[in-house]
């Protein structure tokens, strides 16, 4: 008998994974009840979402992570997220050189996923096919996703472990956005530490890190995001890197936060699906008579957005 | 007997309008009240949204475009979008700037907003103190807010025209950006032309224009976004400007698209305020004990988020 795609894709077999992920990722019924199966197979990988602004090197990065992992034996899946939306620095050239650097490693599965989605960040297909790779019994998966926006918050929903990755000579205004980096980042990446300036990266990182996590009484041992200096180009720091990976690992095992980080991120991706359905379904004005009704009114002035709002409202029964 | 505060707006009273804005921003009881109150006196403003990257001088822009609008006998509102947010982009010192250049203009009024809310960009207060403005008879509202993810598509649904504002001499990451400009920009400011480098920008603008709008036989005639150099700093190209706004404003009204705006705002605002709701009362395990119970069987790996999604969605009464 011949065995199904999900079997097979259980086994090993490279090919159903690709099938399987193009189904998934297309959001086709096939692709929907294969992921329902093989949900079950899930919660063996480390997720590690790896964010950065654009130039920051975080395709070598990851490519030198990868490669680093994969000798160790391990299986690695790198999903990329590539920006449909305009904000893209250079994808198509990254893959390029990508492929050629991890080209026929068996441990090494890469797949580009685009970020459509009305939520700007990362979309839900990444959810879903980190899952994928999860049954398929990678043991890491790094989602690579460009740093702008909404992205990096996104990516630190679903990651266990967050890598923010810097370089050195970017101006003020760029730096500025590492403030809201603290919030999300278990680890800090300065690339590129071959070039100058890297060491005043550093100490601008230590210390927004002071300012954020003040000495303070805590219920547990509060992580703090270490900062490391690596140069994905020559090789150095990568060992160092992974240390620093399996030890926040082991931290967020000893006190459950794994199971949180999983628990938040399906939270959200339900939220998602519901929010999709509500914008789709409750909120069109060609479906819906009652919202119909009320923004004709909104048009003659004779009721606010916010009391037609209120209204709706008082009608949802959930 | 003594007037209402909302009575005192709209005789022009400045004390009182900053007073409404105040609550409507806090979302006060009183606020929602008066805004709704206030709503049937809307619709006389038109809204201008000034969006651009970080250090294009928008804020000088917006300075000069509210002096010359004053000069011609317009009551000018300026909504100043703070970021609350990582990006910030010195906005304390560019208030500090504007508040020497236009103290004492009766006919301006300068309102800072948070972009608070959880989508990142513009917030629903925003919608709502420009209402507020658009009651109290100001002329022109221009709001103005920090090109960076979200913003810029956010202020495009609420704006009667966008302007988006560059500046020479950025690289080519940022220039990338400027793609997904095109679907919103009205008009293209090409600010601080007296830098070198600004005849190049103008270029790849005009060669994106014509690749973004193609001629083809349409119903209407397309407004075609024009691209015009302005030096702030200097004051050229200000008066031009405001032609080119008044032209997009009278093609709006004559092809009906300004309603069209503003019910598709309204369908945003009503969205928000449903989406804010059900993620508030319905995604909350700790109040839904039916999605507490999914999120447990999900934890057990007997059941997918997504599956999940469809079973809560499945009930759903709208």
């Amino acid at each position: 008998m011949n065995k199904s795609l999900s079997e097979r894709l259980l086994d090993g077999d490279r090919f159903a994974l690709s099938k399987i992920l193009s189904e998934v990722d297309n959001a086709t019924q096939f692709g929907e009840q294969t992921s329902d199966e093989l949900y079950s197979h899930t919660g063996g990988a480390w997720i590690i979402g790896i964010t950065g602004s654009p130039g920051s090197g975080k395709s070598t990065l990851v490519n030198s992570l990868a490669l680093c992992l994969s000798e160790q034996g391990k299986k690695i899946a790198i999903l990329a997220v590539d920006p449909s939306s305009p904000f893209s620095g250079g994808s198509i050239l990254g893959d390029r050189v990508r492929m050629r650097d991890l080209y026929g490693k068996p441990n090494i599965f890469i797949r580009s996923v685009s970020s459509r989605g009305h939520l700007g960040g990362i979309s839900s297909s990444t959810f879903r096919l980190a899952r994928i790779f999860d049954a398929a019994g990678f043991d890491t998966i790094l989602i690579e996703t460009v740093g702008i926006g909404q992205n990096e918050i996104e990516v630190s929903k679903l990651a266990h472990t967050t890598i923010v990755v810097e370089a050195p000579g970017f101006g003020d205004e760029i730096q500025a956005i590492k403030a809201g980096i603290l919030e999300i980042a278990d680890i800090l990446v300065v690339n590129k530490s071959d070039l100058p300036g890297s060491d005043a990266t550093v100490s601008a990182l230590v210390g927004m890190i002071d300012l954020g996590y003040p000495s303070k009484e805590e219920q547990i041992t509060p992580w703090i995001p270490p900062i490391i200096k690596v140069s994905s180009s020559k090789g150095e720091g990568i060992s160092e890197l992974i240390t620093l990976m399996d030890a926040h690992r082991d931290y967020m095992r000893e006190h459950g936060l794994d199971r949180e980080i999983e628990t938040r991120a399906a939270i959200g991706e339900i939220g998602d699906e519901v929010e999709r359905w509500v914008w789709e379904k409750y909120l069109n004005p060609k479906t819906n008579s009652e919202l119909a009704a009320l923004i004709a009114q909104i048009g003659k002035r004779e009721l606010s957005p916010q009391a037609a709002a209120r209204q709706l409202i008082g009608k949802l029964k959930l």
